[in-house]
């Protein structure tokens, strides 16, 4: 620590766009101006801040790298002087081999680049396709800032001693190299995307770096939310002894400021604030359904929103959740009753919409309906009536919310959770149709357990809907349990099964009946042709349905000789 | 090749199953008794033959790596003694840290594993993702069969020389190391999907390997199609010049034999056949997306299909190819006029319909339309008509085409071209509907070709068909090129962009209007949430979209900004 002198650190948790270079650039320059106002010396943005996070393949096109090249040199002419700036963006791989870009990040200072660290683990499991993409460095070094020897490990490469896909471990631990060559300091730019309790497993594997290193480290996330994957913020810092001194809140941008200094025998760190939010599994879920839907809808220009009212749980759930991400006046709902629906469904739907303050809208299927058994006369004529007839209701209530969508240019949010999708109880193009799944990541009973929060002050969703028996309501006195397991059961085994991985021997083997599980594995097998045209699933689980998932459907369905 | 003998090597071109081992198991078994009856000391099957290719996520099971590493065990019990059998499977990896699985091929000779390589170069782009499953092997070795040296390169090990994404080289070349570790031949187990003309670049790579290290190579590949993948098989061989001594048929399993035996200062390999099938682009397309409809079914469980047909190009190609793939007997074609249907399309439909001998239903889908208007009238009111009414037509055909695979179990296949789901000229849930996208990776252009090909001994496709303009028909007189540039101009943009990764400004460079170019991009960007939910699309050139392609749907067109 010999000749080095107090700095301040700020943290701007942004939100990026992907290729929105002039934006992302602007609003770099924005916060960089921010924190120097307020004293900073070095400000750290998350990781692939410039471009965006994940790219995918607009990294293919060498337009998208370029802008992203041109707009860090656009960075260094434009950025203010006397303040250090550390931003993720994609540069070209120095080796001869292998892929020809990097996952970067560059210290601008008085218009030059004063360093340069490539990511060493790239991340290629779950939503994550790293290696599809970029060459790891093959090494770590550290910078020096008023003497203080910085090291940088970018996102993933936090995270070595952890398992990424099952019997998997990353070969080299990136800190402990930048450690070993010195680093006083570990900054950590970020794009971690959320899942319940993830926020407790980031600050435990960094302040296990702070403790045994006995250095401070500050982790850096983005926030904002890119199709399926929500980026909650939440950054954080530690100090040399593992201590959480500075916590950002989560799901919101935030620029906050720390004083790293030379102490004894180690920096320390201090200045921070400790946001105390509620951090229940719930409140958590409920912020970052919020923000994925309201981001989804900025990132892809639209302002209105309206779905389906069936009067049960997942739709209540959803109007809750939309009217707070788009505003009550940019929420219109329907309630397409068919011949089948209960009475209680409309009045209990009519309820919730008045003490939401939005428009609903009445739409009869029974017309069209008519229609199509007319039209389909012959062709069903001797045939029994099958899941047929129930679908087409189901499609007529998509073709209905997708003509409002054509028309008006509102967003169809699709209300579905994650037990149907799993072993498809729904409908292709009827109640899958739509823009954004937005409950898709959440089981039956996660729903029940979200509807209760937002419960939890004064009655939002009514009681009565809360308490029903769940229906799908396409034949008379249909209750989703008499096809299905009840869903406190249906949604253990689930749970196993996709997010712990459990095979079926474990989950026989932890009291569920081998039938049952049998049955729903099965389920779960077969529906693979649903989800692959499911619309994006907001991520809010380790494990979710979508592009974190890739299960080929010609297949033999093997758990079936289980 | 001191001590070497001849030996008798067969060719086992299979069509596996994903995860259906008992029966992969059965069809290794019977083509090595096969191969053994007809004098072969080895059997080569593709990669990944015991658990099929790609297996995808199901590696994350751990059932399914236990359940093909028991099945190897079982064919060491149940092979024929007296042959080598070489085999693709999984395996686990042997270093402690990186991935947990190897993409591996087994020697198993007499009950016991005699040799066992894991492939090196594991291919991260396009639709693959080895990297997010498998550790690559370190180093190659060679093993002896009766003399001789083999060397196995297992699939993208013998692509080092290519450039798998823009930019990218392999650093490592594994073939040049089983040469420099004494190889006297090279055996290429793979699993390389096809794309039309692909064939000659592998031919040209192992020829160039032969002739380079003056060794022969004997290239086996997988057939059959696995979603949107179709291994065309097309295995062949090489000898120590280079030249070309043997080539299995395209898209049918096969069981071939050569003999290798020492030469003069290389082994010689002869008793080959050469397949001698036309080659064109069209006719190898039009095989594969037969094998592509036909495997799909197969695996999936289906024995029967139904489309719409137009009275246009499109949808007359994919019943032509559907009548092949399922027999006409299996095949169930729908007309569902509109208001501003032309006469002649119905006329020309029914031509077709006996030229291939199918039966054809008409579904008006007037009626419903009628009550779809009504139902939305206050909705719609004093909003002036625009994409919603096209749409709800759309809509209506997609959801009589998927009533009548829910009432029958005949599974729907869509008809759109790649030009339309390039620029989003197509509707979700409407024709966008059903479990297979046929021609979704030919351009209008090539389906014309197509077309064309298949006329090119009698008039199947009448006349008719293949000259009137282009039209959805769901607006008076409307015409594709009302709205879109001519198919021959927007069909070479989009290839330049698509297919061969061409930048903005290249595409103008190459001659084509600023303006036009500008807008055809955008409309490409600006349709990936359509084609987020396409069913997936059998894929026939180098870049089709689904799975190898993947771009973000919340993000700023940045192409516009150009």
């Amino acid at each position: 620590m010999a000749g080095s002198s107090k700095i301040t650190i700020a943290i701007a948790q942004v939100n990026a766009v992907i290729g929105d270079f002039a934006r992302n650039r602007e609003l770099i320059r924005l916060r960089t101006t921010q924190a120097k106002e307020a004293g900073a010396q070095l400000v750290v943005f998350p990781e692939l801040s410039l471009c965006g996070y994940p790219p995918m393949d607009l990294l293919d096109h060498r337009t998208f790298v370029e802008e992203n090249l041109r707009n860090i040199r656009r960075l260094q002419q434009n950025l203010p002087e006397g303040i250090a700036v550390m931003v993720g963006y994609v540069d070209a791989s120095p080796t001869a081999g292998g892929k020809a870009l990097q996952n970067c990040v560059a210290v601008v200072s008085d218009g030059a680049i004063l360093f340069r660290q490539a990511k060493r683990l790239l991340p290629t499991y779950d939503v994550f396709d790293e290696a599809r993409y970029f060459e790891p460095a093959r090494k770590s070094s550290v910078f020096t800032l008023s003497g203080i020897r910085i090291g940088v490990a970018i996102c993933e490469d936090i995270w070595w001693e952890t398992e990424p896909a099952p019997g998997t471990r990353y070969p080299v631990d990136p800190v402990r190299d930048l450690v070993d060559g010195g680093a006083d300091l570990i900054v950590a730019p970020s794009a971690s995307p959320f899942f319940t309790g993830k926020l407790a497993t980031r600050r435990r594997l960094v302040q296990k770096i702070g403790r045994t290193n006995a250095v401070p480290a500050i982790y850096v996330n983005m926030v904002g939310a890119n199709d399926s994957l929500i980026f909650d913020g939440h950054s954080f810092a530690c100090d040399a002894t593992g201590a959480i001194v500075h916590q950002s809140p989560g799901f919101v941008e935030d620029l906050a400021l720390m004083t790293v200094e030379p102490a004894a025998d180690h920096l320390s760190l201090s200045g921070g604030v400790l946001d105390d939010t509620d951090q229940s599994p719930e409140e958590e879920t409920r912020q970052a359904l919020v923000l994925g839907i309201r981001d989804y809808l900025a990132k892809t220009g639209f302002t209105r929103v309206h779905l389906g009212l069936s009067g049960g749980i997942d739709s209540a759930v959803v109007a809750v959740l939309a009217t707070e991400a788009a505003g009550r006046e940019n929420v219109r709902v329907f309630l397409m009753p068919s011949t089948y629906s209960s009475a209680g469904s409309v009045d209990d739907s009519r309820v919730l919409c008045e003490n939401l303050g939005i428009d609903a809208t009445i739409l009869p299927i029974t017309p069209a309906f008519e229609a199509f058994l007319e039209t389909l006369s012959e062709v069903f004529a001797g045939r029994e009536p099958n899941v047929a007839e129930e679908n087409i209701q189901a499609r007529i209530r998509g073709t209905l919310l997708m003509a409002f969508s054509n028309k008006t240019g509102s967003l169809t949010l699709t209300t579905g959770n994650k037990s149907e999708l799993a072993v498809g109880y729904a409908t292709m193009y009827g109640d899958m149709a739509g823009g954004l799944a937005v409950i898709g990541d959440l089981f039956k009973t996660e729903v029940y357990a979200l509807a209760r929060h937002i419960n939890r002050e004064r009655e939002i969703i009514p009681e009565a809907i809360l308490t029903k028996a769940p229906s799908a309501e396409l034949r008379p006195d249909q209750q989703d349990e008499d096809s299905l397991p009840p869903y406190d059961q249906l949604d253990r085994i689930l749970r196993h099964y996709l997010v712990e991985s459990q095979t079926y021997t474990e989950i026989v083997a932890g009291g569920h009946e081998a039938e049952v599980v049998r049955r729903v594995l099965r389920l779960v097998g077969r529906a693979e042709y649903k989800r692959r045209q499911a619309p994006p699933v907001l991520k809010v689980s380790p494990r979710a349905f979508g592009t974190g998932r890739r299960i080929p459907i010609a297949r033999s369905i093997y758990e079936e000789s289980l």
